[in-house]
């Protein structure tokens, strides 16, 4: 039989269970964050017809997996192209226009996979299946949800453990005013938004080199820019902004909604050094039509964005007759994952088991798997050893897998219903009655603080 | 702009809020009880080679969706077919042999969706798209690791509240000693096996009609058909089975294997009446080399299996020059959830949101966010009214989103920081000063049993 090489797709990976216990103790954080805020749950397939995934993005388009169909010929007979998804939030205008009776507003949180045929780049946490955790609210156009979501990161940061982050408020229209105030309309306000989207990487020259490709000529990117670092540090001084940006509705109609996110996400309980006015914050994607928001570590600048977001009034229209306002925010797990081992904050652990009852002999057998059962019945995680092997090799495999609690029942005490109770940390072993095996046990894992 | 109908790939799924609480509700009792079991959790890409998927079952490989390469031509240049997996053992098989070193034993457990390009047929549960919820475990051909899969489908049934389901017990051994026994060597065990894992479906009659058409003559088929009667209900007299079965070291061996994991399944705590030998049991895998057990609800005969499971010695090997011995089981999450609704004990809730605040008015936005932020920091589930609607329009929210409590604080309330709090279960309403806010509500949720 020929041998199949085991090995992973390239910018794909496995989770072998010390990473994956604690990838699942982050999500579990994110998630009570996401329902304490009042977020229900959303799964959608990851299978989509091509034509609701593409014409949302030009750069995501590129990016997708197409399946191929008809393979077992008897069983696939339509011809409509169908293709993995590669966020979540076109699956969700999908399901929002899809089902009329939706609650309104929709708050969902949706935390699964996505793929995207990129180049993986590990090193960037870069990769082509990745996990996204959003949260989006549908059917308001309230700039109150706005500021839930930026109220929601700040308590996802904090509950995961982040110091110092930042997070940064803009509005998009805030950004097509200036770009009407220069150069008379707002038709560059997408190429604009591209540019300055990547201020944080490539600097204010090559910023400016790029708007010149887009068509912008050099008075009109002078005044862009200074407009930009005059509204920086925006916050302590709105009005000198307002003056600055009176002549445009559309600018005035941002710095409106920059006032009063920030403004309300105070009143939600975000801490005000924590928070900031940020115009030259962009956003990549096409569809962000006002408010836009992003966290950051400020210490870790090589990191990128932790989650970002923002106000997508139109998305839902590409499925429907009539739009409906929307506003969501995204956390990606790998980010989190890599700010946290960066911080040395992230705890892995290679198993979640508390007792191993360990094979001193074959005779034992049955009595072990009783006492097996007796623990597991109140509750503990419990591993048996299943093979006729040396107690060295068990406490090997105890100590390896950091299970805290060895019981080992051997033949003198098995004749006295008597089992040995062996704590892995501190080496000390107990000699008790089965009976009192479950109150041992858990004075035990009290002491080691499990 | 041309409008996209908001749809679902066929045989795929949206899970919104109310259906996905009830099955988050069943996946956490199957992961408890794995876990109380010592498994620890993997996850593998959805993407893999394509040669690592096939192979394994002819059956299979007509079922895999293979992936477009090259969509966007410069980030993908390798020419090695990718596909989305349709099980979970394959990729474990493949992590097994790809990792040097894992434990051993390595107890994982998985749940994850997998994808076979089949017939949706949505009334029989048959999707493309569905969950596995898979326990195994390698490195040990130790029957206890059998055993412990049988004890823990039990456990898994119970604590999700099943009752008179039966777990069945076989051996692909034993089947092979039958046909052995019959023919004089093991060749059609295959055949033999595929033919009576359809006996529940077709019946007697027509298994003889696959049997013959499998190259089994007329004697053969008899012998074969009679022996397994006699087997039928084994475990009350092994011995006169043992008899029946002497000549074949196979079928000896095989009785060898029920035996134990029957034996020790009970000294696991399964409750006797729950648990039989049954030589019919041939499940339909080709890779099973020893135990296999599949359980069932008696009383929902079209149902099928809830879950399946068995030994499979050779898998690893295809993947690596040595072979790990293997054991594992599985759950259908959509066959556990359509059992449930049939019983009625399906639990689903449109959200999980304990607390509204509503918005009597403009001027008490501010409060109301600060009487989130509060209600929130004690751990509260909670949402804030976004838009100017009349108090009706909210408290129907609550009603149909079946939110318990909702919160009012109108101008007098705010004057003298009060707020109102409502229990919309009894209509009840009290007010009191906001300090007091979180203490009552606890009061509240406790009274409702929430």
């Amino acid at each position: 039989m020929r041998k199949i090489t085991p090995r992973t797709f390239r910018g794909t990976r496995d989770f072998l269970p010390a990473e994956l216990l604690g990838r699942r103790a982050i999500v579990r954080t994110i998630e009570e964050a996401y329902r304490k805020y009042g977020f229900q749950p959303l799964e959608t397939p990851a299978i989509e017809y091509l034509e609701v995934l593409t014409g949302k993005s030009e750069e995501n388009d590129k990016l997708i997996y197409e399946i191929k169909r008809a393979r077992g010929a008897q069983t696939e007979t339509a011809e409509t192209a169908i293709a993995l998804r590669y966020d979540l939030t076109v699956p969700l205008a999908r399901v929002v226009a899809q089902y009329g009776d939706l609650p309104r507003p929709f708050k969902r949180y949706q935390i699964q996979p996505v793929w995207r045929a990129d180049r993986p780049q590990p090193r960037q946490g870069r990769y082509r299946e990745f996990v996204q955790c959003d949260a989006d609210i549908l059917g308001t156009d309230s700039l109150l949800a706005d500021a839930e979501l930026v109220a929601l990161m700040h308590e996802v940061l904090h509950a995961l453990g982040f110091e110092g982050f930042q997070i940064r408020i803009s509005s998009r229209k805030f950004l097509a005013g200036l770009v009407e105030l220069t150069t008379g309309s707002t038709e560059k306000t997408g190429a604009f938004c591209r540019a300055i989207d990547k201020l944080d990487k490539i600097g204010w020259d090559e910023v400016k080199v790029e708007l010149a490709e887009s068509g912008f000529n050099g008075n009109e990117i002078e005044q862009l820019l200074q407009s930009l670092q005059e509204s920086l540090g925006l916050h302590p001084d709105f009005e000198k902004t307002e003056k600055l940006l009176s002549k445009s509705v559309t600018a005035m109609m941002g710095l409106k909604e920059i006032q009063t996110v920030y403004r309300e996400s105070l009143d939600l309980g975000v801490e005000a050094e924590l928070l900031s006015c940020e115009p030259t914050l962009a956003r990549g994607l096409d569809y962000y039509t006002g408010p836009i928001f992003e966290s950051v570590i400020t210490y870790l600048p090589h990191m990128g964005s932790l989650s970002g977001g923002g106000r997508y009034d139109g998305l839902v229209e590409t499925f429907s007759k009539s739009g409906v306002p929307a506003t969501g925010m995204s956390f990606g797990l790998d980010r989190i994952q890599a700010a946290l081992i960066q911080l040395e904050k992230f705890k892995s652990a290679p198993s979640e088991t508390q007792v191993l009852v360990a094979r001193f002999d074959n005779e034992g057998v049955s009595e072990n798997l009783r006492i097996a059962a007796l623990l597991r019945k109140a509750g503990f995680r419990v591993e048996i050893w299943y093979d006729e092997d040396r107690m060295k090799k068990q406490f090997s495999y105890a100590d390896k897998q950091q299970i805290p609690l060895v019981v080992i029942a051997g033949p003198e005490e098995r004749a006295q219903q008597q089992a040995s109770l062996k704590n892995m940390r501190t080496g000390e072993q107990q000699v008790l009655h089965v009976e009192l095996l479950v109150q041992a046990i858990r004075k035990e894992l009290a002491s080691l603080d499990l």
